[in-house]
């Protein structure tokens, strides 16, 4: 990896100081693939619930850059042996991972473009990428797709202890101000090590793992799946579904040209160069404004829909125990219908129910802790007990959400 | 001041928690007008340059709402009489002093509403929800024109050492990283005092205000002035004034409906309640919007200053202690003409010349010092130290701004 | 209570700053029997493991009045009625509430003095306030005694949720820099509401409460019970004894006066003024001389175990599931007997086993929830998640110290 | 430098973790002339004032130990050639240029130990330890007597922005809870740099050194110099001078053994290991227990002074432009000499004057900035404004001290 002559740092409200480790790094997120993602909201719509959750995908992936930086520097000190080449590649993979992300991240995924996950769209970009920096990414993406033959790499990008996890819950808890979520990515890192090419923690860094995980639990609760945030977000992914049906019906909906094409359009290639760059001009702003478009469209459902949201008129929600019976949302929405004058269909759209789910912790792909003799235990039965097990517990709360009566 | 039945409390990265005193500013929150700051970015473009930097004029404003109510406690506790109604007045006229900013804060202050500052902006808003809240913001409106008969009130608002202040710099400085800035308002808070209706600082927090101003006087250079983002507004500006040049040669530009409006337009009236909700429809992403809907404008100008600030391709800026000579400039415009085949004139958006000034403390509107035995006495006198004589000084730089060359 | 002229504040790196409510807790507060707390470590020997932890009780106090003064202004937010001379009541009770603390804290406790635990010593010291301030503590020590009609005032002051523990976790975790542990105090104080007299959280608050006592948990994990200090504190503990035993034998142990004093006496009645004025004057550094004092005593083990602190030359501490075998242990002891010609007695001051224990909460004094609808639940029941379960589990875990084999 | 096996972590509340770049280094930290800096406060009596103030010359140090590690790492970044062996005597020679220091740091220094400087005890312990450690400590030694080759390497040691300065700044500002001292040392070691041997800072550095220096002078006034810890500071001193009086009249005083050992010999030799090993025996708690030893002292003055330090009942003490007159000051001598009885001698003890001058930055040693272009300038010249030339005056204080009349 050439260095390069002049030392490039960011500021980072976080970490201080974010270095960036070569010539190239810097080139790849000079550029416009990776600039977009100034534009693109790390928590969605959570800035309704939270005010200070305005940071950026684009912050989050240098953020993760700055980790990986850590995490090799302290894997190297422990005699891991990690070569330049893979060294550069983890940096690219870990800066590039969520690159694909459109609109208002997870909060759109899936709703904007259809049956591609925003991972595709990375691998896309990544592939693009590629091609422009003449195969210098060839082994990132190939750490990337889980390829390459060290797993360890993989794992540091993508796995329940990653470094993906361990930026975004810091930035988001520190963000949010939601203290409890503060994670010690700092002592996680320094508890990592590598045996047989698995990504491994020591055991030492037991509790810091337990920690982790049910401070992921509860920005989950507490963050993630705050009722408010998913009554927005449902308002949202409500608008862009009655903006097509509408559209299918003929009716138009004013909206920007390229958030139209990806609305319109299906079956769209990734690996077509056209489809890619107009992807790339996609941002949290063709939705804002599509929804400030039809603040007076005349179908009633769309234009409350946007209100709604730019308004931060949201909908009330309750989470329960148990689903809401069929016979209480009928009758909401048997009351709204009266009120306003509109369908069955219609009102579902502001009175409807759904459920979430929180694990902290997937037995199935497991963290394993590396005991003092060098054995490999998975986690739950290395940390004994009760509340690792609770961890592996799998919580699922259901919602009702239905508008404010106004009188 | 009616308490409400429940705290509502936010949270906040800087302070934890912002309390909101009232239910009828709970609902000046709500209001659509004030939601709206929730998509204005306090830094204008400065993002570009300190990646933390996406928090809004919402949050400030919330910052100041808080700051405020700890300064209200403190100045009671030292005996300071403040009724009631006082109180609540204060809050308000914080809470929206700055309601009346438009796209990008002070980056586009006057280019997109010209002759009209956002303080005459904000007192309108103020008006307007006045006659909503049937005259209860009545003495936080005389506050903020400087009607209210007791100064130290207004001189919290407003004056060289403001709650305003004390929340955005310690707000910059915190999502910049810029932790040079970071200011002490607590301790600053603590130190302030009242003495015949006007706002005084104790003796001992002398160096407390020091240490503020010149916090101030370094995020100045440090942040406000940086050249990047003194770069990066003047695109801006630049990008609004091409705009308009070319619609009134009659060329067609693309523009979001509001933005449009408010650019072709001339001599609003504020006052006029259909003007002001228009006005309040329009936030950050008009601009985006409009910068990514010229990207490939026939004009060779608007099209690269679209593109230079979506993919952050900057102008390079020198700062100098004299001008650049004209020669110079017209050096550099010219060799711009000729790889271009552009005009003088089209030049003049790439290669210019500008100065920036930057004074730490102004005596005209001078900081009162408390002494123990009870004296007042203006800041620098009190602070004897050649290190206060300094923070008067105001030092101007030019810089000159022209496009990295290309191969 | 009287408010005082000045506002008197004190630094707190972690509050920012604390302010002293009235003059007459500023008296307390410089009353030489709270002074002496400065001289008290908050952590016992805890800096040998964790550098930063040399905070004191000192510090912890006020820390906690801070705290308390926060709480009362909650309560009353939320229409809680506390009268002038409860909050100020509440105020000088957890100010000293931990005024008894000897030497080195709990680490000492019952070692120094026997058989009068620390709470009684405060209650002792409060009493010679009471008549030195004139009756003004009465309603303090009523309620410190837990006889004063309305129980929650000693729940704020003594219970699984007290703010006793909410300064002193989230303090220790800052000094050690076990951020794991940092809770949050301000959002646990703002759920905080009083039903019937009793304490409650607001169900908004539950996964606070959570994270706080799994917090708590893994302090004592990480922390107060990490192996290296129990084993250091162990040291500490068999000095004492084997001083005493010294003493016992007629063999000259040298010892500061005061220190020797409380070794040597029985039966000391603490409403004895002078016992009390005595005891005043014991501080850490009595325990520091005694320990240098005996660098060189001519008993093998008085010496070595003096040297082992002062040098931190400490011994190895295995933790295990099951106790140690006997026979293990004696292997180990008849080794040492060997090397250094020591009796067996003499020998099992170096090695020996013991266990330590770990419970998050305690259903016994549970914690109550408070839902929307007003009913009270406790803590496990409101959680309903596996999670809170696990937290009334209880954890021993066993352990055996033994000397470091030099060559 | 031989890497270790294990990474070695130690927790720090500013840093995170402090590690321990090698096995040897591990062992200078675990020696028991390291140790006992553990039980060395930094800042003297400083706590007095700012109650979290008590933090050791043992965690200094190791923080010292950690930005080193920092300042390598840029530099080599940089391309400036540091070998192995250079790193390991950087590191080992800012790990202890503070390791002479005696009990309450500064403020005894001179006053047990006449005529040694604390810089020439660390010299004497360095060179033991160098006999100790078979002369691997030789470079560190010639680094820290100004004799190696490379002028940088002691600049980072010992200038006017070193490493030293760089962490106490820090630490102090922390611990004081004085947030206006918190530098940013991550960003002023990002911007040295070594241009022909010899420490310079990058010109983009500029006002991060303005601010270092005024946040040190700010540092000296609210912290170093306040005007109660200079107090407490006198009275401290005094109590030792007393003590020496009087054991030269013949009358007897209680003191701990090594303490009255340094005092009352001269002319010691530091390079006699006797000597050295007993003044490493010599901390803080021999001062406290000093001091309570002769809380009940026949003389006056002695048994006053140390009752005045135990109880935090100081001197007042005032600052004043000018000397105040000897006239003043001897009736106030005279005003105590009738009240007690006592001595015109005696009554210095309580009544006396003294100035302090704070000067931020010292042209004679230049702080040397590195222009864009290659050039080296004077710090006030490259930062050219006012507030730079401020730096550099220098402000004499004056101060009488007298008891509290107590009625």
């Amino acid at each position: 990896m050439k260095k390069h002559n002049k030392l490039k740092i960011l500021n980072d409200p976080i970490y201080g100081f974010i270095s960036v480790p070569s010539e190239e790094i810097y080139q790849l997120i000079e550029h416009p693939y990776f600039q977009r993602l100034r534009r693109i909201t790390q928590m969605g719509l959570s800035y309704l619930v939270y005010p200070g959750a305005h940071h950026t995908r684009f912050h989050h992936a240098l953020g993760c850059l700055h980790l990986m930086q850590k995490a090799v520097q302290v894997l190297r000190s422990k005699r891991v042996a990690i070569s330049d080449a893979e060294e550069d590649a983890l940096y690219k993979a870990i800066l590039l991972h969520d690159i694909g992300h459109g609109p208002f991240s997870h909060a759109l995924e899936n709703r904007i473009v259809k049956d591609v996950s925003h991972e595709e769209i990375s691998l896309s970009f990544m592939e693009a990428l590629n091609l422009e920096f003449n195969g210098s990414l060839t082994m990132a993406i190939q750490i990337f797709k889980g390829k390459y033959h060290r797993p360890f790499m993989l794992e540091l990008i993508s796995s329940q202890l990653d470094i993906d996890r361990m930026d975004y819950l810091k930035r988001d808890s520190f963000y949010t101000g939601v203290a409890e979520g503060n994670i010690n990515s700092q002592r996680l890192i320094a508890m990592l090590n590598v045996i047989d090419d698995q990504l491994v923690v020591e055991e030492k860094g037991l509790y810091s793992v337990e920690n982790f995980l049910s401070g992921r639990r509860l920005m989950y609760w507490q963050v993630y799946l705050h009722k408010t945030g998913i009554g927005a977000e449902h308002l949202l992914q409500s608008f862009i579904q009655r903006a097509l049906e509408l559209i299918a019906q003929g009716i138009s909906v004013s909206l920007p040209d390229t958030l139209k094409f990806f609305l319109t359009s299906r079956n769209l290639d990734f690996k077509n160069a056209r489809v890619l760059d107009r992807f790339a001009l996609l941002d949290d702003s063709d939705v804002i404004m599509a929804l400030k478009m039809n603040r007076n469209h005349k179908d009633f459902v769309l234009s409350e829909l946007s209100k709604m949201i730019l308004e931060r008129e949201l909908l009330k929600i309750k989470f329960t125990k148990k689903q809401t019976s069929p016979e209480k949302v009928e009758k909401k929405k048997q009351k709204l219908q009266q009120q306003y004058g509109i369908s069955d269909h219609e009102s579902s759209y502001f009175v409807f129910t759904g459920q979430v789910t929180n694990s902290a912790y997937a037995k199935a792909k497991p963290i394993k802790i590396l005991s003092k003799s060098g054995k490999l235990t998975e986690l739950i039965k290395a940390g004994k007990e009760e509340s690792f097990k609770a961890l592996a517990n799998s919580v699922t709360k259901y919602y009702c959400c239905f508008p404010k009566i106004r009188d």
